[in-house]
């Protein structure tokens, strides 16, 4: 295992197992990489979509990103509640089980779950595009590009990198900076009257599709992806210094103002410099290449771009484990995804992460506006679910204002479940559908895993247990030749037994009499039992042998199969040898009063 | 295991295995079908060779393809003679073994096994080629294609359909039929002065490949391909009607024929009607579109290619378990190739035959040219060596007229020899390396297995064991929490050794007093034992447990490691439950006088 321990490191003491606590400048870096790295693609769908109604249509991005400003506050302003009501962390599981009930809970989880693996997807997919718009040579190798990224994003975490929160704040100042940057030089330039330099050649379709309100729906649907990731400060309150709301609610707000920011800015400047999407470069690529020229800035805006992304990757890399082992303590998960592992991280999350967004990436040719469609519904469910059940809490509580504070998240709860249904009917054929799919598929899983714990429990209860008697047993060699390492299993076997019986599958029924001798002189006094093999099967006749003896037999009476086992010196070396033995215990595995034991014997070469 | 029934059909009785005798034209029909579908491409390959040197080049094609077929005939006159001398078969491995030692037996046997899956890989690539010839749609699907065959012919042979002789003549006598056909009305066509339907448009490279030795010693080399597959007769006497011997040569010399005319037919029509390969269609399609015109005759030809190269690939289907299934007795391969499977055939040889041409298949993108350089240097080093061995034999013998017939394998051998250089030089840098790489290594692998072997019974023998003395042992049972697995567990333990101990694992400090007190009232009386975990493994503070325990015991002491092993209803349901006992016992595996035993609880829903 020592490529392991270098690729992960070594193990650590449970005793270090605690959160860092963080101060509002780096707790932005950290919670806010997820929200606002959706400005790298959120102006970009919108205008891909109005697109297809052609050049005139791309006007509409404008009001669609202004009601989709509007709508990223009042969730914000309700969210701003939850950060007060669970300032030990409420996720949207927590909140909606606690206020909404169990059903609503798992609903709100198996939506972020596959949030988290969309986030995964999303983000790398379009941290390559990043890269892409700048290297175009790379464009063909999306997938082969963004794997690796996803490789080392999953080494890190079960490295458990996780708690240094320094590292991602490079990142996403980087971003904020050479957004800023873009925003005001691209306005200042405007203003000034400079034109775009080089627009790229646009490519509208020749039969266009009528500007309608449904097109209009489907622009703002694409559009919302822009508030995908404001929910993580209130699922991380508990990592913030004292006093922890204040400083959450705080972080929050700045970073509203910076998206808004950063998403109306895109959009507006979208317009001004007369960008078009689907033309192999970003959005803000073009953006970029227009005013700041193919100069160091744009390349350090693309570089911040990828990485501010992969920054986003990795929150999804702490949630979704975090929130697996959640659900795996209440049972609803197996309970290996709330092991803590060498390195006191939730390893097999973020295993099963990993893999599942690796898939999508390759499901999807790593294309960001493919996997887009799949997003929203997620995020939106668990807004929407989110806020219900702050509403049903302070209805519940009656605590101080408490009207005033449930219309606030009523507001919010029906501002994002009216913009779920626009959802999930715009994108339903596109990819929706998938999602609106698996949710119900996470949600049974959830109940059928919580049931198999439930007859677990119930039968391993010792409760009306049996009174111990003492247990008889035979012990049964199975030999297939007289050696050394059968002489040692019968030994074995006559220490664990008073009866002890050998028994010869014959396969080749010309060997079985020279079994016989054999027998006579390294037996040891076992009787010697032949059976017939019509099928050159081992097991069969093994298995009815024993089904015969166990026939009528008492609770307390069982059979022990001593096997002799061959363990090489070599692990390949065991190619070398029938694995019969794994196909014995398999074969008996299910049948009650029969145990199976292996003696191993071993070669030195 | 019902869909492995339902696709290889129920098991067969072992006093079914025997080998069905064949009459001549049924015969033909099996054992020339590798040897006749090679016509499929090798005409084409002298050409391609031919083509890097301009139109002109071509020409050379005849006087190439005459020195092939005396090539031919040197060679079959010499195995005539192996086939009156082996009548039991007289495959390369076991003339070359006996009559040259071991160690070029073995030689040659790698030879044959690289040969046979080159068989299937470069057969079923041409199969292909036919099809796409004829169906130009298919053309970028070849792997696509060709990997479904491959699945149908191991699972035809899986099920054990090789004994039937009879379906395998349809294809042969089917393309014997076309192939007739094509040569003799385009010969006659010819001679009346028809020309050419639209000759494709040769594409020959603007800077031409200077035609020297080189190139047609290369030519000759893409050529010999048309040999293999010629040594199938003289393996399989024993498939024969009494008497075997005349009636495999009957066999061999009809075949030779009919081989020798096919092929020259093929290069004198290439050359009259100016046939160039590279187009996308073989230069056999492109013959049949000339003289048939693309109708039905046409169609039935390729599907006749298509047909005999399948069938080709199933020769090697019989071959490759066969021979491997010898060098398994003779303990130079795995023993598991030398068992009969449930159908009567070498499952794991078809398994690896399958798995190990599709490899190259996928590798190679289907494409039969560039599967061909790999494919002669094996045959021929086989050819080489099995004549040389008769020479050895006839020399030793000195039976009637040795003289003679020691002289007609010599001149067999020097020509394949001489060939074999030939083709190793020519063809190295194409892919031969990879080819006279792998002979060493196999031949390796083979002395190595055999090594082994030897290891394994020296130490298996039971000389000088020592007396029986009564087994002294200690049974420890590690439990994670107490409930009725548990109980029964330590049930278990205390009915086979007199010593037991109960250990817990203390992962979570804040559970260790609480199982101490459950310990009090349902241990049984077992003492327990808490180890403490500071890196939260479960396996390796028991295993310095058990090391502290065995320390200083000696050889009739040993630890019996008790696991209680939950066993649910419905095996994906294991995934719910730490699969820790699989870990302990691998932990353990390699510590002399430890068995590990799991007593099975069973989940009855």
């Amino acid at each position: 295992m020592s490529w392991k321990r270098w690729l992960l490191g070594t193990p650590l003491e449970t005793e270090r197992f605690r959160e860092e606590r963080l101060r509002v400048p780096i707790a932005l870096a950290v919670f806010s990489s997820d929200a606002l790295s959706s400005v790298a693609y959120a102006t970009e769908e919108i205008l891909l979509v109005l697109s297809i109604a052609g050049a005139s249509a791309l006007h509409y991005s404008l009001p669609i990103s202004a009601v989709i400003a509007l709508l990223l506050w009042v969730v914000i302003i309700s969210y701003r509640q939850t950060i007060y009501a669970y300032p030990e962390g409420g996720g949207s599981y927590i909140v909606a089980r606690e206020n909404l009930g169990t059903l609503w809970g798992l609903i709100a989880a198996a939506a972020l779950l596959l949030d988290y693996i969309l986030t995964v997807a999303v983000s790398t997919a379009a941290g390559v595009a990043a890269m892409t718009s700048a290297f175009p040579g790379l464009l063909h190798y999306r997938v082969g590009v963004g794997l690796p990224f996803l490789f080392l994003l999953a080494v890190g975490n079960l490295r458990g990198v996780r708690q240094s929160g320094r590292i991602f704040a490079v990142p996403t100042y980087m971003f904020i900076f050479s957004m800023t940057s873009l925003i005001v030089a691209g306005i200042v330039r405007a203003w000034l009257g400079y034109p775009a330099v080089e627009p790229p050649v646009a490519t509208f379709p020749d039969i266009q599709h009528p500007l309608n309100l449904w097109l209009l729906m489907k622009a703002f649907s694409a559009g919302c992806a822009a508030l995908t990731g404001i929910e993580a400060v209130s699922n991380g309150v508990q990592a913030f210094r004292r006093p922890e709301s204040r400083n959450a609610a705080v972080t929050l707000m700045i970073m509203a103002g910076i998206l808004a920011f950063f998403f109306l800015g895109t959009s507006y400047l979208a317009h001004v410099y007369v960008v078009v999407p689907g033309v192999g470069q970003t959005v803000v690529s073009q953006l970029g290449r227009a005013i700041f020229g193919a100069g160091p800035l744009y390349y350090l805006m693309q570089i911040a771009t990828a990485a501010i992304l992969m920054v986003a990757a990795n929150t999804a890399f702490a949630d979704f484990p975090r929130l697996s082992s959640i659900l795996a303590r209440d049972r609803f998960l197996p309970r290996q995804l709330a092991n803590l592992g060498d390195r006191l991280v939730y390893s097999n999350g973020i295993l099963i992460l990993a893999g599942s967004a690796g898939f999508l990436l390759i499901l999807f040719g790593g294309n960001t506006h493919r996997l887009i469609p799949l997003y929203a519904v997620g995020v939106f469910l668990a807004f929407t679910l989110s806020q219900a059940g702050m509403v049903a809490r302070h209805l519940r509580l009656k605590g101080e204002r408490y009207r005033l504070h449930a219309l606030i998240n009523a507001a919010g709860a029906t501002a994002t479940g009216a913009a779920l249904l626009v959802i999930a009917t715009t994108k339903f054929l596109q990819g929706a559908w998938i999602v609106i799919l698996l949710i119900p598929l996470f949600v049974i899983f959830f109940l059928r895993t919580h049931r198999h714990y439930f007859y677990v429990r119930q039968q391993l209860s010792l409760r009306e247990i049996e009174p111990e008697r003492p247990l008889r047993h035979t012990a049964i060699v199975p030999i297939s030749a007289v050696n050394r390492a059968t002489v040692y299993a019968v030994r074995y076997a006559k220490s664990i037994a008073h009866e002890v019986e050998a028994v010869h599958v014959a396969i080749d029924p010309a060997r079985v009499d020279q079994i016989r001798e054999q027998w006579k002189a390294w037996g040891g006094g076992v009787p010697l039992r032949v059976l017939e093999s019509h099928y050159r099967s081992m097991v069969q006749p093994l298995v009815d042998h024993i089904d015969d003896l166990m026939h009528g037999r008492r609770r307390n009476e069982m059979v022990t199969v001593v096997l002799p086992e061959f363990v090489t010196a070599h692990w390949w070396e065991g190619l070398f040898h029938n694995q019969s033995a794994f196909l014995i215990k398999g074969a008996l595995l299910f049948r009650p009063g029969v145990v199976v034991t292996s003696v191993p014997f071993h070669f030195s070469r």
